[in-house]
């Protein structure tokens, strides 16, 4: 949701200075045509990929389901004489037309399938995350242009709460980092261990765990609810499966704020994970050099790694880092500049 | 999508160095406790006042089809007789459970309804932009495991392209107000005035034109165009409103390509306005101070707006830009370093 980042958290003090400084941080800057093109070619390529993988996992197993529902219609004919098979068609398509259009609430729906306060608060979350779910969405016109202007708000202000919980949790771990990096005396191999810590528990706590409890709770398999987890926590939200909708379970009041608190932080542990695959991504189609910006006329390169693994002092040279023929990313900034800080 | 941009496009050649290189980066910074406490009070606030309106808006009209659809299920039997209530209810329960897993294929859904290969290549799309609309979801296992790795590498990569995008777009408005500038000899002016162009002609042309061709083609009323636009492109997807759906119309094969461009390019852009508002839910709390690097120790603060304003020479002192009491964001450090570049 946050694509281009040099805007992002911006502190300036009004959006169009924001607008103006972004600018101004990209001046000079050209990004080679080729490697754009280079760039969505790979993308369409993914796509296709993806879309041939999909093809096939997916169009035997709905040949399959839709002759199994032929089958099954014969049968309903059989029972109810009445019904010719037009008539079943029709009756199919207005039953299905009124579930779309959400007029059907069946007598034993959940009140996380209504509009009523739960539910309400279910929509709303999955508004400003981005999740979508769709098992309930605005039928008024009102309440579709409301749902507009909640999001335009909303959206930023999920963003900066996951930018604060995702800070809060960096923090913690580069704390444990240092701790340890001083019982050690070996700092590098303290935030190796650190790292990898924080990333095998938040893999426990928001993927590989949660399933178990949504077995218990909602009676899912157990791919099922990890399918379900990462569907939510990535924002993608397809709507197939969405917790609290089962009539014939009782849903717990702690199960729901659980729920949500889960998604919360798991948002922000999983954007974090997305985005060190970003930097992953990213990395090999850049090149960078640093130099002391002391001495930028008799240009001196130094290897990235180099500028990482050095401490500056205060009152050294401030190293700065350019992607050769690329535009600064933010966090080239914060490595370079925070080295003070 | 990307809510912690200080790890976003990342530069570092490991995705460990990014991650250590942004502990590194909060090294010294703490965000006050109460600070944190205020943002979650807002965002439940936020969320409360939301849920309030939507049940307000949604729940009479939900009430009112609710009543509609009973009396047009008494109808129903009085036509096919050999139906009892309870008869037509489990009916009803049946077809809807059928219709959710997928089962239904009725002989007229469009190709993009369909796990064939224009159904499978929205599909690709809906889930790498995170949209997610869910009129079709895998079915099974292997597509299901295969959609978790699929979006583990495609939302990066989508995140790269929006990125390139974006970046290719503010670059076009800074040309565009660099000669404004260079005519007027008034670059403040120049600038304000391409930034409100850019605006204005992504407002025209990725959320008030569209909705004129979904009315075109799919027949949808202009607001439940607009509504449907601003919910893709926001990555929303409720799915309650999704394009080339309606089997009694013939979609051209140019509609369902533009679409797709629509949807790449305008998701760049409302990524870009989201962040400008981003930036000004932010800007509130943090207020900021720079001072010359080289006379650290003598703390002369200047505001951030005359930081931004002054342009310094190649080899004047670097200024540093620290929010007091908080973490430095990556866009301070843009405007910080980004001076020289």
């Amino acid at each position: 949701m946050a694509p281009d980042s040099r805007l992002s958290a911006s502190p300036a003090k009004s959006g169009w200075r924001a607008w103006n400084a972004s600018e101004r941080g990209v001046q000079g800057c050209a990004v080679p045509v080729p490697s754009t093109l280079l760039l969505l070619l790979t993308y369409l390529t993914y796509l296709v990929l993806g879309t041939c993988v999909f093809w096939a996992l997916e169009s035997p197993a709905a040949h399959d389901s839709s002759k199994r529902f032929q089958r099954d219609k014969w049968a309903l004919l059989r029972n109810f004489t009445c019904l010719d098979g037009q008539a079943l068609d029709s009756l199919i398509r207005g039953i299905i037309e009124a579930y779309k259009n959400g007029d059907i609430v069946l007598g034993n729906t959940t009140s996380m399938g209504r509009w009523e306060f739960v539910g309400s608060f279910f929509f709303s979350v999955s508004t400003i995350t981005t999740i979508g779910y769709g098992n309930l969405s605005p039928r008024t016109m009102a309440a579709r242009l409301f749902c507009i202007f909640f999001a335009l708000v909303g959206i930023p202000l999920n963003l900066v709460v996951l930018n604060r919980l995702g800070h809060c949790m960096q923090q913690g771990v580069h704390r444990c980092a240092r701790r340890l990096g001083g019982a050690w005396k070996d700092p590098a191999k303290a935030r190796w261990l650190a790292g990898s810590s924080a990333l095998l528990s938040g893999l426990l706590l928001f993927l590989l765990l949660p399933p178990l409890l949504f077995n218990h709770m909602e009676g899912w398999t157990y791919v099922e609810g990890f399918y379900f987890s990462f569907v939510t926590l990535s924002t993608v939200g397809f709507g197939d499966y969405v917790i609290g909708m089962n009539p014939s379970r009782n849903y717990p009041l702690w199960y729901q704020n659980t729920v949500s608190l889960w998604i919360l932080f798991g948002m922000a542990w999983l954007a974090l994970i997305i985005k060190l695959i970003l930097s992953l991504l990213e990395a090999p189609r850049e090149s960078y050099s640093c130099y002391p910006q002391s001495s930028k006329g008799n240009f001196k390169p130094r290897s990235w790694s180099q500028g990482l693994d050095e401490e500056a002092g205060p009152h050294s040279p401030q190293p700065s880092c350019s992607p050769e023929g690329q535009h600064p990313e933010p966090s080239t900034q914060v490595s370079c500049c925070g080295k003070d800080s």
